[in-house]
């Protein structure tokens, strides 16, 4: 066991703060990782103040996790001793399930689903018809930390060319807008309609560019509208009506990236027939759809949730290969309370990455 | 032209009436059909209750017509005088679109959509850019009635050994069923659930059994388990805490007919991962629906409208070479305004079809 520092909420209402917690060292099959940097999702917001009614606490965030193996458990071939590796959503799943064996980890249908990165696993013990824990925890501390240890397979490699904190997002940002554009078939010239420009928004932008697709962004902001249109998009306020009725029948494929309940009825209408949009941000019920508006065009409304192993090597890859990432700024592990409420307001551009050398800061002045 | 008879609704709030009115004479490539028999949908119940806001008075309902061809128009190549045929919901398109091309006439996408057999152009004029009305006419009256000329293209063939009178409802209530049934793929062996058993979900229990599908059919209706189980489906009672759990993750597909709003959410855990439940029944705003449980196997939820001309012929034949029909209830065209009472009720073993042969009474009367 080796005692580092993270970030936790103790409470749905308590600001995060240091605490101190032991790491496992690296096992059979595992590698122990020295976390350099850690995006900050808005699903760690949302899990801090329990939103989903499911938060163990102490509950410390980070799935967006990049840092450098420091010690590898026996039989490690993947990873040596000073890699570069980065660790999403998943640190384990049951690696026997139809899902799992075929690489789609994040589907995991094992009795407890994958177990996350914090909070514990998937699909938690008192869930399970058995009572069922085959992960043996009930909890699990994310990225807001030191170090992390975990089985290799779900330690990716950081491509060469990729600066490290600019990988942080892409290992839960970068892999929730990738799996869906690609399970849904996106090539280049098809017509990709992104509501919502924030961290996940702005990815699916800069993904859906680089696999050729002709991009339109949604947004309610009009002071992204110039920041987006950097990003390779047509931008569209979605109160504009005249631009939305002329975009009608129009997309072949509709991702939304908003990360709380919303109306997704002005949309359905702009895709064209037979196609579909996919909700990635909202993980709640939704405001209700009009089915006529879908029937009369034989359209669907589906969900996915992040993506497998390797469809993260691939995005990482594949953001490597075109010089993409996300737009990122760095903050130490001290503001991030303060992130966290300009998170809430949509106030960022676009994603905060945690340096976590700052956390030496707190270790050296307490 | 020629005098006829229909019944119809001069208003939201009254009954059905006869009515005199003409109907055109077979012209180039058009066929003139003696209505023999025409089911009674859930839809007509809407129509003439202006449910959908979108009705034009005086309202003939009837999409599900079975008749002879009495006579032919210059250039039909298809029918025959004498010949038994079948009218849906459609009377006409616009033949150049690309899902006229593809045989989806359903989903036509000419500025009016496709002429419905009641209630004029699917897309009226005012709802246009342009105010245009490709078919020059704003109502259309349906099979409520002695006669009607169509296209011939839009006459369907009554294959042997099918009687007229069950072939009716297979004109609407089967082809809404079969094509969505066939366009999602479903094949022997596979799970499907068909939620609601009225006119349109007991055919489908028979369509998806005759496919060879393992079929589940869920209800509210305790009166309905007998009836249902002789169909060929397991039914299980949507109340029944108790087999809806036990049917997590078993489906392959799953068809809700139920004809008004209603709630998914129950359902979509039942599905397996990756499948689609599609909702053919209720052409309006529906309960929101939680995208947690849609995400977490990325499921979707889509709609599906009527079929197209060469998947109503398909279902046609596969009803006569499968020895399968709706379960009928034959009723004189005065019965009708109860006939609509009892389907609200839901109160209908499964479908009314009237007799044509009626009318004749009313011409005989007054």
């Amino acid at each position: 066991m080796s005692s580092t520092t993270g970030y936790a909420a103790k409470h749905s209402y308590s600001r995060l703060k240091p605490i101190e917690f032991e790491r496992d060292p690296a096992g059979k099959g595992e590698v122990e990782v020295e976390i350099l940097f850690c995006g900050v999702c808005h699903s760690d917001v949302h899990q801090c103040a329990n939103d989903w009614s499911n938060t163990i606490y102490p509950c410390m965030p980070g799935h967006e996790i990049v840092g450098r193996v420091t010690a590898i458990g026996q039989g490690v071939t993947r990873h040596s001793i000073g890699d570069s590796v980065g660790i999403g959503c998943m640190v384990d799943s049951c690696q026997t399930c139809e899902p799992c064996k075929a690489g789609e980890e994040n589907y995991c249908e094992g009795p407890n689903g994958f177990l996350s990165t914090y909070n514990g696993p998937f699909v938690p013990a008192e869930k399970t018809p058995t009572g069922e824990n085959i992960y043996g925890r009930s909890n699990t501390f994310g990225g807001y930390s030191g170090s992390i240890t975990v089985r290799e397979e779900f330690a990716l490699k950081i491509p060469a060319g990729l600066r490290l904190e600019v990988a942080a997002p892409i290992l839960c940002a970068g892999v929730t807008t990738y799996s869906p554009l690609k399970h849904w078939g996106v090539k280049a010239g098809d017509h990709v309609g992104i509501i919502g420009i924030g961290g996940l928004g702005h990815m699916a932008v800069k993904i859906a560019v680089a696999m050729g697709a002709i991009v339109t962004a949604f947004t309610t902001s009009k002071d992204k509208l110039d920041d987006v249109t950097k990003l390779g998009a047509t931008v569209v306020m979605e109160d504009d009506a005249e631009a939305m009725k002329a975009l009608k029948n129009s997309f072949d494929f509709m991702l939304s990236t908003i990360p709380e309940k919303h109306d997704i009825n002005p949309f359905i209408p702009l895709l064209k027939r037979d196609k579909t949009i996919v909700l990635v941000g909202a993980l709640e019920p939704m405001k209700g759809v009009n089915n006529a508006v879908v029937a009369f065009s034989r359209k669907s409304v589906a969900g996915s949730l992040i993506g497998g192993l390797a469809e993260t090597q691939e995005v990482l890859d594949l953001c490597a290969e075109h010089g993409i990432g996300p737009d990122i700024e760095i903050i130490p592990i001290q503001q991030i309370n303060d992130a966290f409420k300009a998170l809430e307001k949509g106030d960022v551009r676009f994603r905060y990455v945690i340096d976590m050398a700052s956390l030496h800061k707190d270790q050296v002045g307490t």
